[in-house]
């Protein structure tokens, strides 16, 4: 039985070999732009997909939340940077990981050090969480004062080791140019060099510059004065990273598969089994229009290409509407699979739990379901 | 220990005592209609909150999914509707379910019906799903040839039971009065009995008519000529069902407690644990402007009162922005936690797959994590 006749609900599938070369390629260049590559797993979110990183000879990652870090250390990660800024209630666990493996966590306020003074900290690298333009959280780049005291205090903590300083430029995402992601990518990079060099100065010696983001990770070049990418999204990419440049549509590696259960002739419309509980509501414009994914029909062992000018106009709980305008309404019959590529597969894959391969293998995350 | 000192994720909170009484209420209003009460399960999606309703009688449910419809079926149901139009690819599935359960299904194409008279069916009651004017799926209320074949071929199967017709006027929601939200639950039932008595006069005699959505079974008063209301988000309620009218904000159950872990006072933003992983990227509009649920401070032993003109102005994968313009800014540190009503309650419990109630008390889910 092919894995297409076994399928009877929405079934997230990946393209190991698609994958794998994702991986390969985001790794080369950082190689060879002589940048330490420490991708963020909270993408794929898989044990097993981790595995096809570790193949490459990855060894330092990425992950965006204390208990994604316990998952990851339970499957063999021994260094690991809880991206995501320091919550003091979770101080305990925090401690007690940092027991197991070399961990690094982000700080951008002082109230959140007592705790971690109070528990006796085993040792842990602190990055200096900066906003370096995004808005979204961390110290203002300009708040020197505030950055030069964070840093004097964090010293002052035993066993807390200041590595560094990171930002994430995710407002890089809808730029809209190459020209502008450039300038994003560059100003963030600028900024932290900047306040490098001034800690420097002030005695803050050997501090590294941490960046993230698909998007300028994959579309720009100069890559000078940044020690360390953490990157995520590219090992699966999606609709909206293709939307944006980052990738072509051949390179994303996820599709969801759909069982048809009603067409619409006179509005060109397929219903599906997959709703926003499967693909998440993320969405992007197709034709100036939202969309809450790319459509795509079957082909040979996956998918093919998108159908063109094709929607997910409308979705509930577990239904989707697609709007198919051209000829391929007519090759779609009820009972059929088709296919949609997420607009954003970060939060599809939280969505699902787990994958299946095309070979048929089941492969599951930290967010796999209860059997 | 105090359950706000245990907290130390986005946990979902469920107010015990409100969602049984939102049960008790709605299930009062369909009896003093003389209506039968057959609950959506696939807002709550929990076998223990199931309880709570054969405490009152409760015995007819009914479900989004064949897998939602299994996990029912292993905790005890015995009358389960599957309101999803017939994915033959389960037939299989719903067959066996068949064998166990008294069981429903709805039928708006013929494409689906060979499948089941191949395998052989059990016996199931067979609803014909109708689009009354929402435009998801279901065969037109107006394409009376169609409607009258699908009646005729299901009952030429052995052991397919025509019951009748159903359909969900979604589309009240965003109806924007209570005129309209009248005018469209009417319309839908109307459009259905229309339909029986055409059917009856057909020879297809004792069908009946369902009809659904929280927002129409709260507002509506004239349930002449409904036999069975499948109504599921009024037991836990949400934002956008408080700004429809059909709740007032104290009656929703739920709410999203997160740790906060930085705060902006230059642009009155607080940045907590809690994305869109947690709350699903569902929102509705606060003052205009776009917001993924409504922010709370506790209160006794719960949570109190929205606070006024405060938003969830951003959501990316864990991170939410909450922007709080009022005095309520600098009652809030961090490391305390801070409440958000979802948006679209059914969306946020199917994100966290379980909920814990204010006594301290884990509420596992259908689509409960592995632990």
């Amino acid at each position: 039985m092919s894995i297409w006749e076994q399928i009877d609900q929405p079934t997230l599938l990946i393209n190991e070999t698609v994958a794998r070369a994702n991986i390969a390629c985001m790794l080369q260049r950082a190689q060879s732009k002589g940048v330490a590559f420490r991708p963020h797993f909270k993408t794929h979110q898989s044990a097993q997909i981790g595995e096809w990183f570790r193949d490459l000879g990855v060894e330092k990652i990425t992950v965006s939340s204390v208990e994604m870090a316990e998952y990851f250390a339970d499957h063999g990660w021994k260094d690991i940077l809880i991206a995501f800024s320091m919550n003091p209630r979770q101080t305990k666990r925090i401690n007690a990981l940092a027991r197991r493996v070399h961990l690094g966590i982000l700080i951008e306020n002082m109230d959140v050090l007592p705790p971690i003074y109070l528990f006796g900290v085993e040792p842990l690298d602190v990055w200096i969480k900066v906003d370096a333009g995004s808005r979204r959280t961390g110290v203002d780049w300009q708040d020197k004062k505030g950055i030069h005291e964070l840093c004097e205090v964090v010293n002052r903590i035993p066993r807390l080791r200041l590595t560094g300083l990171l930002t994430h430029s995710g407002h890089s995402y809808h730029a809209g140019s190459l020209k502008k992601v450039n300038k994003i990518f560059r100003e963030g990079v600028d900024r932290l060099n900047q306040l490098r060099d001034e800690l420097e100065a002030a005695g803050h010696s050997g501090l590294k510059v941490s960046v993230g983001d698909t998007l300028g990770c994959s579309l720009c070049e100069d890559w000078s004065g940044i020690d360390e990418v953490r990157p995520g999204n590219f090992v699966l990419y999606d609709a909206q990273q293709a939307k944006e440049g980052s990738c072509k549509v051949e390179d994303i590696s996820v599709a969801l598969a759909c069982p048809v259960v009603a067409k619409h002739p006179e509005r060109r419309e397929v219903v599906v089994y997959g709703g926003a509980i499967h693909l998440s509501k993320d969405n992007l414009e197709v034709d100036g229009k939202l969309s809450y994914g790319l459509p795509a029909l079957p082909s040979g062992e996956g998918w093919g290409a998108p159908i063109p000018h094709a929607r997910v106009d409308r979705l509930s709980q577990e239904h989707g509407i697609l709007w198919i305008p051209g000829p391929e309404f007519e090759q779609i019959a009820i009972g059929d699979l088709v296919f949609v590529l997420p607009a954003h597969s970060c939060l599809t894959v939280q969505a699902m739990g787990d994958y299946l391969s095309l070979s048929g293998e089941k492969i599951s995350t930290f967010n796999k379901k209860a059997e």
